[in-house]
């Protein structure tokens, strides 16, 4: 099996991801000398273009977008192994001429094959379908594996969700599935698991007997620009909540699992997703925020009347022992002053302070910050005693940076990691099917109660400020501050 | 009370500690605004002079040893709450001399009188008699309070201690006393109370459970110097171990004081020195090294075949539920690489790797570093995720470093605090007599083995080494190295 080649076929490839993205992830691990040693990588789109025509394309994207891991000596090896098929996704015999081109790539054994759906979501059903109809799906025990990877959006609810899930199981076992969340392929996602499970000093802590509460924030500066047609169905907690912000989540919350196996660390996340309190449509108003940046209709896609909220912020409780009456506050939003992900572990107050403050007065409870990005690292502000004075404390950071330790370059891009992991049959920083249903579990019910006559009110806030001030509100109202790195903000 | 003058009497005026450490930190607490609005300081020792060659004398060691502090236009203020008395501690009638020089001083109704004893320690007992001969110890309701600092040594075993305490109980109460060890006056020292009880995420993991062992290093860079010849009485265990090194373990080791009052954090000190396991004649073997600098002997005051140790590593336990089986490895000598004190917080393993490692591999166990000189700070090693790997680990420091946060010059001497201390009446960082008793109690039996004929070997190391290779493996044999800073050392 070794040996058999493998073939990455990307469908889409004449897309923005996959030259932004994918071409840029897979040529740098080619050059780390990563990829399997046989491998060929397919284009599949309706674009007029040859082998040829896609190579230059490729390779102009490359110098466009990700001169840094250009070189051209690399390239020329790199080149050969890009390939080119015109076709319609709607059309079966381009399946067909796919199917024989990949046959002819493969030997005579046969070949492992990378499905790389880069493709609008609407098309994924009719893709699988297509891939079925030509018995592209089904792995022999002698023609090597077949895998699908699958971006990110998997359904809008539940029930479109379960529906996807289902058309694609008819094709692909749930273990051949790759779905997508390019957030988890961020090295300070993974190293959440790291931090939590690889020190000894930290889970002890990591409950509600020290924990206080919980801030996830995702913010961003963009606004909605081109995407707007497309963001106006989806809203920012289709966009960003149900699989960024939830994940994070998870990683933050869920109890250590055995082994770093997929399945492992993938039923810990299901499990947390399942002890979340579902919002109802009464703490939809007292728990959820909902709000739009002044100047979102103008956009161009937008309707007039848009209820569609661009910023989000939930109080969401993880039910179950480690964080009963735990707050976890998310965030997340459009046109922001700074594009910052961060997650703040605010602990409790020492349970007794034994040294002399004044009346009224308080010692700063410790705080954790795990920075995403930018400037990946981790933070603790802790108390020490200030010099010369009997008794005063004072809050210090200590602080880790990815950049000092590793270097400014040393992080790579997400689909580097998660596109290699696919090939490499890693299933961890995907989601699993029962996975996506749970968290659409819970973001349903917001987006009902948000849809529903009895809604809370849609708020607005100013481009380039933190949101919306109800979302000041939601913490204030549990005497409580957003903290991005240290600073309320 | 507020309006009594303060009187501050130095016996041994003449001496180093006063012109080196005790006149500057009484000066810079003085432009600190910090002393008593109505002082006076009264020199006393044999030295013939009067008012003005003592402020002289004065003036010209601030000069010289601590240039930093000096303002001239403060000093002129300063200057005339000197006074000088020539005098004997042997000589009864040159208290009453002073005695009656202070209530010149003092106001009728009387005034507040510290002593404070910068003299050998022979003269201890002697001078602490006369004063109560002279009736100088015994406050009344009006007169004012009066204390008592000694300096240390505070004896050279158990039974003289305990005779010394006695002899000074026949004159000062307990509360009136304040006995000084320095190391407690420094910054880090005390903020090791801090850091345990200022912040909630330390105390959970500080204990058996999570902690592996514990090292205490003070090591120095100085030969013996000009002290040979006290030095060769004395030895390391008694110079360093009995009052820093245990000072440091009790502030390490002790449990949480209900309060910041000086019983209660006494009262868990002695608490923890009756915990420590005694060393036997035979754990001396397997559990201390005593060890001398190659060259000690040549030094003029050092017996030609001296025994004493210049070097000394011990392993204690700390008998509780906290500590059971925790070793403290507790180590201190002269004539070393490096002046460093510091100690090292080394946790366990985490109790279950899930993360893919090979065979025979470890993950690093976290260590807390706090270093108390020279660059005082915190550090704490912990593990990440080694970028672009799946889940190569890696240690990093997070630090915290108090001149970044405070400054350069933020760290007033230990004697700043500790005479302010003293003059306000706090006695938390001073030793209570059961404690310095409790110490004794634990110094006592090791240098019974050590001055036994069944004692120990004596090993050598070079000057500037980090000590005997015997210390070493004190620790190899458990499988563990000294750190310092994170480096084999």
């Amino acid at each position: 099996m070794a040996k058999l080649k493998t073939s990455i076929v990307i469908f889409g490839a004449s897309g923005d991801l996959a030259q932004r993205k994918l071409i840029p992830a897979l040529f740098t691990q080619f050059c780390k000398r990563r990829l399997p040693k046989d491998f060929e990588i397919v284009g599949f789109a309706r674009t007029d273009w040859d082998h040829k025509a896609f190579r230059k394309t490729m390779h102009d994207a490359l110098k466009t977008y990700s001169a840094d891991v250009l070189t051209e000596k690399l390239w020329e090896k790199f080149e050969p192994h890009l390939h080119y098929i015109q076709g319609d996704l709607t059309v079966d015999k381009d399946f067909a001429t796919l199917n024989s081109f990949l046959g002819e790539l493969e030997t005579e054994k046969g070949g492992n094959r990378l499905y790389y759906l880069s493709i609008a979501p609407r098309f994924f059903e009719v893709t699988v379908e297509a891939l079925g109809k030509q018995d592209m799906a089904r792995a022999t025990p002698d023609s090597g594996w077949r895998r699908l990877v699958i971006e990110k959006p998997f359904g809008t609810d539940l029930a479109s969700a379960q529906s996807l899930n289902k058309a694609v199981h008819n094709v692909f076992e749930e273990h051949q599935i790759y779905r997508i969340d390019h957030y988890l392929g961020k090295e300070t996602a993974q190293n959440i698991l790291f931090f939590r499970f690889a020190n000894i000093m930290f889970e002890p802590v990591w409950n509600r007997n020290y924990i206080d509460h919980v801030q996830i924030s995702v913010t961003e500066s963009v606004d909605v620009g081109h995407r707007a047609g497309y963001y106006d169905d989806a809203g920012v907690l289709r966009d960003m909540f149900q699989n960024h912000l939830l994940q994070l989540l998870a990683l933050t919350a869920m109890e250590p699992p055995a082994s770093f196996e997929a399945d492992a660390i993938r039923n810990e996340k299901v499990k947390t997703f399942m002890a979340v309190r579902p919002v109802t449509e009464e703490t939809a108003f007292t728990d959820t925020v909902r709000a739009q940046y002044r100047t979102y209709r103008d956009a161009e896609g937008v309707a007039k009347e848009s209820q569609t909220a661009t910023y989000a912020a939930l109080k969401l409780y993880v039910d179950n022992w480690r964080w009963q009456d735990v707050p976890f506050y998310l965030r997340s939003g459009k046109a922001l002053k700074e594009k910052v992900s961060e997650i703040v572990i605010y602990f409790r107050s020492p349970p007794h302070i034994m040294f002399p403050i004044a009346e009224g007065e308080e010692i700063a409870p410790n705080v954790l910050h795990i920075r995403i990005q930018p400037d990946e690292g981790i933070h603790l502000r802790f108390e020490v005693k200030v010099p010369d004075t009997p008794a005063n404390t004072r809050s210090v950071d200590m602080e880790f940076h990815y950049d000092d330790d590793f270097g400014e370059d040393a992080l790579p891009d997400a689909y580097e990691r998660l596109i290699l992991d696919a090939i490499n049959g890693d299933a961890s920083l995907f989601t699993r099917s029962d996975g996506i249903e749970a968290s659409w579990r819970i973001i349903d019910p917001i987006i009902e109660a948000w849809s529903s006559k009895k809604a809370p009110p849609l708020h607005y806030y100013e481009e380039d400020s933190w949101g919306p001030y109800a979302a000041e509100e939601l913490l204030a109202d549990d005497g409580r501050v957003w903290l991005i790195d240290g600073d309320e903000a």
